[in-house]
């Protein structure tokens, strides 16, 4: 901490949880944040007085700092449809509500959706999700740009035409390869680094083998990521755990088994419409929870102990990063990494009392208690308030949109209930 | 609606959602309170025009009302122990955690505990809840008085001592019999009505035959409930899901076998160290999910159509109503029912758009959207603000609480990651 470079704020009294790799937590620690990285993370009073001429210092009154969260698999585009495929099977969900949906959607709706999103995910603690993929990708670099926070960028991507509605033309497999290359070059990499773009392979069934090989080939030679699913490649896969949206169409996934054998499993939210809470502290708690009754069905009992706290929250961590192949910059709170950050307020009724803040923190935490979150050394939501958009606005438009894109595609939902 | 009594007041401009025999959903609904009950349900103008010289109308400006939520198995002794037991297998969490906790409380631990549970319930949007068995139900009953909503009390009962702690003395079976039947004449129909006395068997390994038998016939004797854990009569067996708490040490009850032949299931959230969030809207959400999951390991295939949002919510009031034997007065939202009632604000980003109310309501809604809670005609949570005490101070008065009575039960936990 000797040659200091301007530090633009010290946040000390703080439980710092810092996920790094010997699991430290600092009981009244501090970090400095100096421009968009973490210039410091030690003891209250040693950060303090290393930097005494910091242009801001910020007593935290105890509460607890955790890296900023990582939901590796959400369709930001599907907010506006959160609600239009609930208690439906499969095909339907799929034939009679999502293709709909998604092919009646233009460039602004996606904006909107985005936005909506982005809300949900920067109130639950988000600064960094991976896209699974939807329509318009350059929509969603405007929304992530002006949110804040930090993604990996997706292109919904099929070469192959089965079960499509017939409004979508489908695309050849160069011209699939390429609009993903302009992508690539025209946002990966920008706002201020934080908008990655990876390339995308939607569902296997529409996806010829040339346009599997040829993706692999050119992920690789620019080196991004690509987000698949429902099948694996056997070196480095990274496991996206998305236990809402799976309990509905997939069921229980071994996570136990894989987290036993080394594999990495971060934690998803999937799209609205297979959720509907989009936050991944529900979803730790989600995680936590049925891997453990899970085991009843392995083993004949549940076992309690199975994915204890610690494990889940670093699913949601530095798994999440390694996930989003950002680690070295991201998913916990170390000196040199960039400054994305969650302030938690565990002193309400939803939290105390605060026998084990690790426990806590997975089993009790509510969006409530989420206070304020950095991206890149700014903050993106303060004291509850989202710092870079008018929320109400926001959810006005969204709104609009999501009803008049509903009418557009013709999706009439079947009523619950005796409406009157 | 003629030779009308004194409306105290008319919620108008709302989506009523009844939960009646016809489940009913009043679309531009009001509903009428006179005293500490209804008085009337219909459409907006009709009400109005019924009542025009109501004490107060509100209009809710497309808010949802719903029926106060029923929670119908909740240890509200074991709120200061929220954490003391988490990732633990069974007899750590009974032997080592428990017991020690629950033998070294006092009375006045007792009502902090209550209190604070009691705050987390209503802001879950519970008006009446079933206590599952705690030491002083004295104290239980001063905090349900004060905090202003409904409960069926019961006393822990054991009159066998396998397992017990030493400093616990076991008491006879006259002894339990004799402590019920003191408590229910004290208690039973106090505060207003709103508290009730039940009968207690804590656990089947920790009673004798003849306080089984004795028990069944002093309950109907009295014409009042009997609340037991794992083991059930055949006629009239009513069912308290709780699946958080299942999930850590039970597993996957067969809920919708269960409701397919027509057992009255309702929803629970067992005791702060077995859940941790004690909150009826998160065991709405995970009855939905895991339900659907389960189906995987029953036909195969997870069934997304099993347990619909509206047979959830059912779960939540009407059903929650006929577990705790009260079904003729609350539940619903009925003329001559208690005005139990929960205002839902939906158009915040946590369940927009609104394509399916019903649905939003049990996979979106958080106790965010929970704005306020009307109980025996009276408001105990008006705009989030708790009415009948000063949260801030039985939060900071339980929270010391908790650490003395951890620190005397010397219950000592180990820390998870490497504090520094």
């Amino acid at each position: 901490m000797a040659d200091s470079p301007t530090i633009d704020a010290v946040f000390h009294n703080a439980v710092i949880v810092t996920m790094d790799d010997a699991f430290r937590v600092l009981q009244d620690g501090a970090v400095a944040v100096a421009g968009d990285r973490i210039a410091a993370v030690g003891p209250s009073a040693d950060v303090l007085a290393a930097f005494p001429c910091a242009v801001q210092t910020l007593d935290l009154g105890g509460r607890i700092v955790l890296p900023g969260l990582v939901n590796t698999h959400v369709h930001t585009s599907q907010q506006l449809a959160r609600g239009i495929a609930d208690d439906v099977d499969l095909m339907t969900w799929l034939h009679g509500r999502i293709w709909p949906y998604e092919s009646h959607m233009t460039e602004e709706d996606s904006y909107a959706s985005t936005l909506l999103c982005g809300i949900e995910l920067i109130r639950s603690g988000v600064t960094c999700f991976a896209e699974a993929g939807g329509q318009f990708v350059s929509e969603m670099a405007r929304a992530v740009e002006l949110l804040g926070f930090r993604a990996c960028l997706t292109k919904s991507t099929m070469d192959c035409g089965d079960g499509l509605p017939p409004n979508w033309s489908c695309c050849s497999t160069d011209d699939c390869i390429q609009s993903q290359k302009e992508l690539y070059e025209k946002h990966h990499n920008t706002a201020d680094g934080r908008i990655r773009i990876w390339f995308g392979l939607r569902q296997i069934m529409n996806a010829t083998d040339r346009l599997l090989l040829e993706t692999r080939d050119i992920a690789q030679k620019l080196n991004t990521g690509i987000h698949m699913i429902g099948f694996f490649s056997k070196a480095g896969v990274k496991v996206s755990h998305c236990p809402a949206s799976a309990m509905r169409m997939l069921g229980f996934a071994p996570i136990r088994e894989m987290l036993d054998s080394g594999v990495c499993v971060s934690l998803g939210t999937d799209g609205a419409p297979s959720n509907n809470r989009m936050s991944i502290v529900d979803e730790m708690y989600l995680a936590s929870l049925i891997n453990k009754g899970r085991e009843a069905y392995i083993s004949g009992t549940t076992n309690p102990t199975a994915l204890p706290a610690e494990t889940v929250l670093k699913m949601a961590t530095i798994n999440g990063a390694k996930a989003v192949l950002w680690d070295n910059e991201i998913g916990s709170l170390e000196v040199g990494k960039k400054a994305d950050l969650v302030v938690v307020n565990p002193f309400t009724w939803s939290m105390v009392p605060l026998h084990d803040s690790i426990a806590n923190i997975v089993y009790c935490m509510r969006t409530e208690n989420i206070e304020s979150v950095m991206c890149n050394g700014r903050w993106i939501m303060k004291d509850h308030k989202i710092m870079n958009l008018n929320e109400e606005e926001v959810i006005s438009s969204a709104v609009k949109r999501a009803n008049d894109l509903l009418a557009r595609a013709g999706i009439n939902l079947p009523r619950r209930m005796n409406y009157v």
